[in-house]
């Protein structure tokens, strides 16, 4: 290992198969020591779940070198705590999600696994950003991703992010992009969630389908429209969730005594 | 049903047979008509975590007038979701998480699946609140919590909650209170996370431990050293969260075209 080298962590919520944390990995070996520590299958919609009751394991995949992959049995999570309790040779300088096939944007970074690793990297005081592709076909085109993500990757390891602050970086599903938009959470909710269908053994069982309904009241500068209409969307977000203007209003006129 | 009383959906993440959930499903049922989706076991540090593979079911346990109780195959979100799609016969007036076994303060609320439950609520655009009693115990006495759960619980009835805020109450582990704080989410970390242990047909498995370092540079308003010294702390938390400040320095200096 060269230690002039920049160190970047990477995990994933799609598993260490897939072909977007394979993307990134081999986009970022020439520049960086690349260490990917994801789950050992799908682990769609984990938000910043942690596994708490079952045993979790992990083992090498592949090394080479500047490059060397893990898999995990835990959560998108886990995989991040597990790889910085065992496998890091010293404090990453970045630690990236993604890049994932489907997009993270709005309010569904609550609910998103990549955005779980990212959130997870930025609570251990490195800086941290998450990329998604709008675009769920496991034959979706990364290409057009690359020049985006070492600007990105590049600045961040140059100047850092500010404490508590991590990137969510959303690429729109055609690569014909309208150009980069830094912007707010968009936000939204989902409607119609669950398809009903009968068991065949009697009963019904549910499939969490649905479809996310924007309810934002400055879209322009909101990032899932954005993503709509081709810009790449740069979000940032902090971990304090605190409503600083709530907080006042309550220990003024609410008497709780 | 009696339409002229309040209705309150209620659910957990130690499963619709915690000690802590029954006791706030009694405790609501003579002032609302109370609705518990409840996980059908344990589903500690979900977040907000979503069930995407696999089906989802839910049955009815119990019912009597006011009170009715579900449990639900899925996350603790999962148990909100399907709650408003099945068996909500109007719009809840509330939702509430808990009472947790366990206490969620600080950026704990990233891991909870009781704080999951809420974020849902208030995505879904309804008043939301958890309540958690900073004490593992089987035993923990829930009694002392009553007079707060019930002021809190009538005053967000009255005047409901800004869209995009909701509240997260913690109770200190021993009953003699300081008083309430309106308090910031505690900033902090995790440290020492996992426990390695030699398999019987070798190898290593790991348990998630760890403990929870407190990093806060204003820690007179923040909830978890204010909930340790025995204050009730209440800390409104919003759904957004954009740092807006940086969005702003991105915008201007990073030049990403």
């Amino acid at each position: 290992m060269n230690d002039e080298r920049p160190l970047i962590l990477i995990s994933n919520d799609d598993g260490y198969k897939a072909r977007g944390v394979n993307f990134l990995a081999e986009l970022l070996a020439p520049i960086a020591d690349v260490i990917v520590m994801a789950p050992d299958g799908g682990r769609s919609g984990m938000g910043c779940a942690i596994t708490s009751k079952d045993p979790v394991y992990y083992s090498l995949v592949s090394e080479r070198e500047g490059l060397t992959i893990y898999k995990c049995s835990g959560t998108p999570v886990d995989c991040i705590k597990m790889a910085l309790h065992e496998v890091t040779y010293r404090q990453p300088d970045m630690i990236i999600g993604g890049i994932n096939h489907g997009d993270n944007s709005g309010v569904n970074v609550h609910y998103s696994g990549t955005m779980g690793i990212v959130i997870e990297g930025c609570m251990k005081g490195i800086p941290s950003v998450g990329f998604s592709l709008d675009n769920h076909s496991p034959e979706a085109d990364f290409e057009p991703l690359r020049p985006y993500i070492l600007q990105i990757v590049r600045k961040v390891l140059e100047q850092g992010l500010p404490q508590g602050t991590c990137l969510n970086v959303n690429f729109p599903a055609t690569p014909l992009y309208e150009g980069v938009k830094v912007c707010r959470m968009a936000q939204g909710e989902w409607t119609q969630e669950w398809e009903e269908r009968p068991h065949p053994r009697g009963g019904s069982y549910f499939w969490l389908v649905g479809s996310f309904c924007l309810r934002d009241e400055h879209p322009a500068d909101a990032d899932r429209p954005n993503l709509t209409e081709g810009f790449v969307t740069v979000t940032p977000i902090q971990i304090d969730m605190t409503d600083y203007r709530l907080m006042e209003e309550i220990a003024t006129n609410w008497n709780l005594g």
